[in-house]
């Protein structure tokens, strides 16, 4: 039998949009000779759906549209549908919807699996919604048994991880009674089908790969996965759909960050070393292209601005945007003071000729003394500080507001993760945005994406690279006036906001004396305030700020 | 016996702070005869720690503390402690840690009881971090048998919900334990102790103490809760312990939003019809102030700022300011432009004189006027509007935080709910700030408080209170320009952010035209991306703006 994964990017709530792109998919499935075409978990709805999964008239909606796609198969010709939506619960105990598989064959739901492992940690929260199933059982298209899971289900096999986290392994129990029809299944190919939400985050794609292979291999079985792309807010879902041959072997890979539909015979379907892939850099450049891209459109908005400051956090960002929007569609604004450099504005200006943008000088002298003559009255007898410092970007930030509300562009926000970390940002000033496009992307691998963006030319002028980092808010400062080179900085911050190393682990893992460790851990607890105000930062980390790293403000904590 | 019951406010993460509290309300316990002192859910670490939970080395301080207050316990004449903490999981499958109920005597742990209910919804995440107690039992202190549960646990009583969230009623299974063992506990009364940290909404001290006394009745037991007490971020803990005879009628009730120490004695306690309680405004009021003042106290500052535009939404955050940190505290800062009446900017004169706080005008005329300058060669040729509106707001937020950076001082949002719901309000404009205190308060309730200021003598000028609101961001605006009236617009509000209704139910239950309701839902669901860079939202109603409502931005929603 054919099936085919219709690897799609459906937007959160769009039930129209979302069902046409079903059924066209669908019926490019059917063309290719697929009898069934399988699609990604909660493709109805979008994913993640949130709280709006606790709204009656959502569910409704979702059971609407899972009708009329149903009703689609029933003319003759046309492949099964095996779909990822919500339903409303069949309990009247506990949480009142399922997250579910559904089988649409003949024009009718034929088969319900709902799932079972609900992921609550990072940034799920399934557990808030979704009623878990019980149990589990096997399904037939086409006389071909198949068992289906959805996305989690498949994280939990003890041959892969170290610590399992739930009692039950979902695709260890369907094979057990795969096991049991032996006799009645004789000759049958094992197939297992997972229909995935699975967001990327950096070397995800391999971990995911591999754990799938591991089943495959435990459980002799074809493992089939299907996985939703395109960027909701913080996550970017990466595709990459696979399958994978019960030697362990990947059969075939769909594209990753990109829609796309693969077709595979699963009488045939034995795994060939493939191609490796492509490397980690590249495919962190396409996870943040595709994320600034996704948000931008589905908010409804197709011009972006960008504020450049001739450094080389906003010379990145400018970079992503071109390419996820067109350089027609984003404008670099310049806002210098008399505390930036003249290398600055011409390596700004230099770099929006490089990528063929817009680039417009609004100079904020008059409007910075404007302001310290205004609060000359409250500040006189104090020094120029922190308080003269942030008024800088804060005018900044209000400059491109005012352009964003006059025009109808998105702001993107340039902060890096290690800025984010340590709170070396202005909130309302350079924080301001609707998408903090490199805010999980530590400043070190800010460098290697700017190399890989200048990879074939200069893009990034040389000068924007090689510079000192600077915030350029008092004369002569330099990043490494108030904090330590990033070489020292990111590895002590990866490993306490990603990992969440103690200040003694961090010393003693890095060689570094355990003061400074200490200093640094501190910044990051102090700024907790700003990052709960932050724009939704693009997640391509394991651990990225917002939704999946919750942490209070008003606390008294020991580093 | 006598049982004390604790109404302690720790602050998230002070291990020594914490410990050093509950060893002073043990011994205060001990000195007034009781021989149990029991304290609320978490009380060691403080509520909700969030992610801190995820950390290895937060669980072994919280067990660190846990150690210094069982050998507190280990001196002749010192009364047991039952405490909540968290401790590490005994299990190697599932979360990591336990949400517990530890029972101290005689120098060490004797009893623990782990939570058996985990709630997640609203703000409630307790499925990410714990691991559900699967059995429970009862206890014994000095011969007398105790039923210990976790504040969730006593939350699913089917008497009393209409719907029960679990399948299990650990209560249930406490008294059924009892019953079971009837023969050799026979005379001793039936005591379930409720440790707790549940958060203050408005009315709930009621249902709280409602659903306590039906459980009372029903299992002819006396049941003791202690509830937490404190603002911790968004959440404030309104206290409110009580304890309730086997008659269902309340013995007696610890202070509302303040620390206490109450003790009843096991034998006797019959309930009395006790005194009425507070109303439903003054107990929102006094929850605003205690979340107010420990926000700025547990982020470790005195000093509030608030932007008084002579309106009654930032008069009454200023008097909420004042209440809870004191007028010494508190600087009000009037930012007129040319739009503002001079009756504006004379009331908020007026309030800083009544609420005896220092006030000081930055008249911003020409910083806006200099913004405009730079952003002519830009705006030329196009009108007023939006973007030259939105300058002012973020001109104001750009001061105060300029002030805030140099005197080292929070600023206080002044925005309501119901402009948070339409987003009527300015990004980094007038939502700048450190807490939104009202930001759970629609606008119809601010009128209400602020009569109930104002309900001894004028402290907030009763002109503020009786003109029409405006933002005074262009000649002659009001509020009902781009508004319906607050009193339409408030329950279409209220129906929809608080209850998840749809248009058509809003439009039934309202008698309003559905047209209407629609665009009032649309100013909704076009404003999250402004909600998710607020300031943290002091929770006071069912369903507050921030972390128990989690809506996604780029979507396509029907209303």
């Amino acid at each position: 039998m054919k099936i085919a994964l219709a690897q799609i990017n459906p937007t959160v709530g769009d039930f129209v949009g979302n069902t046409k792109k079903i059924l066209e998919y669908a019926a490019r499935g059917g063309d290719a000779g697929a009898e069934l075409v399988v699609f990604p978990e909660l493709a109805v709805c979008g994913y993640p759906p949130a709280d709006f999964l606790e709204k009656a008239v959502f569910v409704a909606r979702a059971e609407e549209a899972l009708g009329e796609i149903a009703a689609w198969t029933g003319k003759a010709g046309r492949p099964a549908i095996l779909c990822g939506s919500v339903m409303a619960s069949a309990s009247n105990v506990g949480k009142q919807v399922r997250n579910v598989a559904v089988l649409l064959t003949g024009g009718k739901i034929s088969f319900v699996q709902q799932k079972m492992l609900l992921p609550f940690y990072d940034v799920f929260d399934e557990q808030r919604y979704f009623e878990a199933a019980t149990q589990q059982k096997l399904t037939y298209v086409g006389g071909q048994p198949l068992a289906i899971t959805i996305c989690e289900d498949a994280w939990n096999d003890k041959g892969f991880w170290p610590r399992q986290m739930y009692p039950v392994d979902p695709v260890e129990g369907l094979m057990t009674q795969w096991e049991a029809k032996k006799s009645e299944l004789d000759g049958q190919p094992r197939i297992v089908l997972n229909i995935s939400a699975s967001p990327y985050w950096q070397g995800k794609p391999r971990v995911r790969e591999e754990m799938l292979a591991a089943i495959a291999s435990r459980h002799r079985a074809v493992v089939a996965m299907v996985n939703q792309v395109g960027g909701n807010d913080s996550l970017v879902f990466d595709g990459s759909s696979v399958v994978i041959g019960p030697d362990g072997k990947t059969v075939l890979r769909a594209a990753a960050f990109a829609e796309d539909l693969v077709v595979f015979d699963t009488e045939t379907s034995q795994g060939a070393e493939t191609s490796s892939r492509t490397d980690e850099v590249a495919e962190l450049w396409d996870a943040l292209v595709l994320g600034t891209r996704d948000y931008v459109r589905k908010c409804g908005f197709s011009k972006v601005l960008v504020g450049l400051s001739g450094g080389i956090d906003s010379a990145l960002v400018a970079a992503i945007a071109v390419e996820a929007v067109g350089a027609e569609n984003v404008v670099g604004v310049g806002m210098p003071t008399e505390y930036s450099s003249l290398g600055s504005i011409e390596d700004a200006r230099k770099l929006a000729r490089n990528l063929g943008v817009r680039f417009e000088l609004l100079p904020i002298h008059d409007v910075f003394a404007q302001f310290q003559h205004v609060l000359q009255p409250l500040f006189k007898g104090t020094s120029f500080g922190l308080a003269e410092e942030n008024l800088q970007p804060r005018i900044r930030g209000t400059l491109l507001m005012a352009l964003s509300n006059k025009f109808g562009a998105l702001v993107l926000t340039t902060g890096n993760k290690s800025e984010m970390s340590t709170g070396y940002c202005t909130l309302y000033g350079d924080m301001v945005g609707a998408l903090a496009v490199i805010g999980d992307v530590m400043k070190t691998r800010v460098y290697g994406l700017s190399r890989y963006v200048n990879r074939v030319k200069e893009v990034i002028p040389w000068a924007t690279i090689e510079k000192p980092p600077s915030a350029e808010l008092r004369p002569g400062q330099k990043d490494t006036d108030s904090l330590p080179p990033y070489e020292v900085l990111d590895p002590i911050l990866e490993a306490y906001v990603e990992r969440y190393r103690s200040a003694e682990q961090i010393a003693e893992e890095q060689g570094v004396d355990v003061g400074l460790v200490r200093s640094v851990l501190q910044l990051v607890e102090r700024s907790e305030y700003k990052r709960q105000q932050a724009a939704p930062v693009l997640k391509v980390t394991r651990k990225s700020f917002g939704m999946g790293r919750r942490f209070p403000i008003a606390v008294k904590v020991q580093v």
